[in-house]
């Protein structure tokens, strides 16, 4: 498949933030942004798992070799912002170049958007933006493991579920977007999570 | 949707361990099988992310009210299986039910198979099973996250990208199947990954 959907300007609101385990839990790619001093940089990240719902803790593998890992570790912040397939192009850009020598919200026509919590910007044309502050940093120098609280969500209204890119090494990405449900058949106590 | 595509019997071949990525960092559900003395059991887990290729490192949130807790803690052991959408109802089933009171391999009609490198049982009836020890415990205690190392790997050999579920929460799955790819734009050096 080469065409893509067209990009789109979403309206976002406000998400609890124990419900971002909806976004995060099945697994997508996501775009991590940073800040520090006048820096700042977008990286992908595809190692990341829901740890807990109150309060919203999310760990997420940042390998130091990326132009991320010291921003990140440093200011202690980053957002996580989710594109759908309509980024496809921009998610292998952002993989395949280094914020040590481009701007990629020039390069890839991003638009950096002001977060309330952090310093790190949001990217408007992603379908959910996460506001993160480190949680615990005991694990980064053993594996580069960073556990981040989620502070802030802003999810777009529409659609409910969104076309997610989900990476399998190789240079190749399931997709995934149609849903099934089986609320009917689920207990009344584990719905609520 | 109500159907769902029949259950298969799969011919599995051996994955170097490095590779299993390819299968968990979309981030599918998965179903953990544990053994201890005479008990085993099976549970359901969508927050785990790979960490590591070699060694193949893969952190799992197990909550401790889970009967699995206990038996993977004390075993230091598990395998991690992989279902597609033909066995969503049995995904489900197991996630609302407790081994403490019904063996689930009976209950599901799902067949026990001997590991070779431990001693908790794989699914036949999974699309891949993946064989794990214990590699660090230290946030087990503080998160109920493991990280274990993947001694051993199984996959079936067809499909090549199999049609997974990515829980969302609230009952409902989204399923991966489709693939984009994009190898054509990717470094070199970043395909072998």
């Amino acid at each position: 498949m080469s065409s893509r959907p067209a990009r789109r300007h979403y309206r976002k609101l406000d998400l609890p933030v124990w419900q971002v385990r909806r976004y995060l839990e099945p697994g997508p790619i996501v775009l991590v942004t940073s800040a520090l001093g006048g820096a700042r940089n977008i990286m992908t990240m595809g190692w990341h798992t829901v740890m807990e719902f109150t309060p919203s803790l999310v760990g997420c593998m940042i390998a130091s070799g990326n132009h991320s890992f010291e921003l990140i570790r440093r200011s202690r912040q980053c957002v996580i912002n989710l594109p759908t397939t309509a980024l496809v192009d921009e998610v292998v850009g952002i993989g395949n170049t280094s914020g040590a020598e481009i701007d990629k919200f020039a390069k890839f026509a991003l638009t950096a958007e002001r977060a309330e919590r952090v310093t790190a910007p949001l990217i408007r044309e992603c379908y959910a933006n996460f506001e993160c502050k480190l949680a615990d940093g005991t694990l980064i120098d053993k594996y580069n493991f960073f556990i981040f609280e989620v502070v802030k969500a802003h999810v777009a209204s529409s659609p409910r579920y969104p076309e997610t890119l989900h990476y399998t090494g190789d240079g190749a990405f399931m997709v995934a977007g149609k849903i099934i449900s089986r609320r009917a058949q689920f207990r009344p106590e584990l719905l609520s999570q």
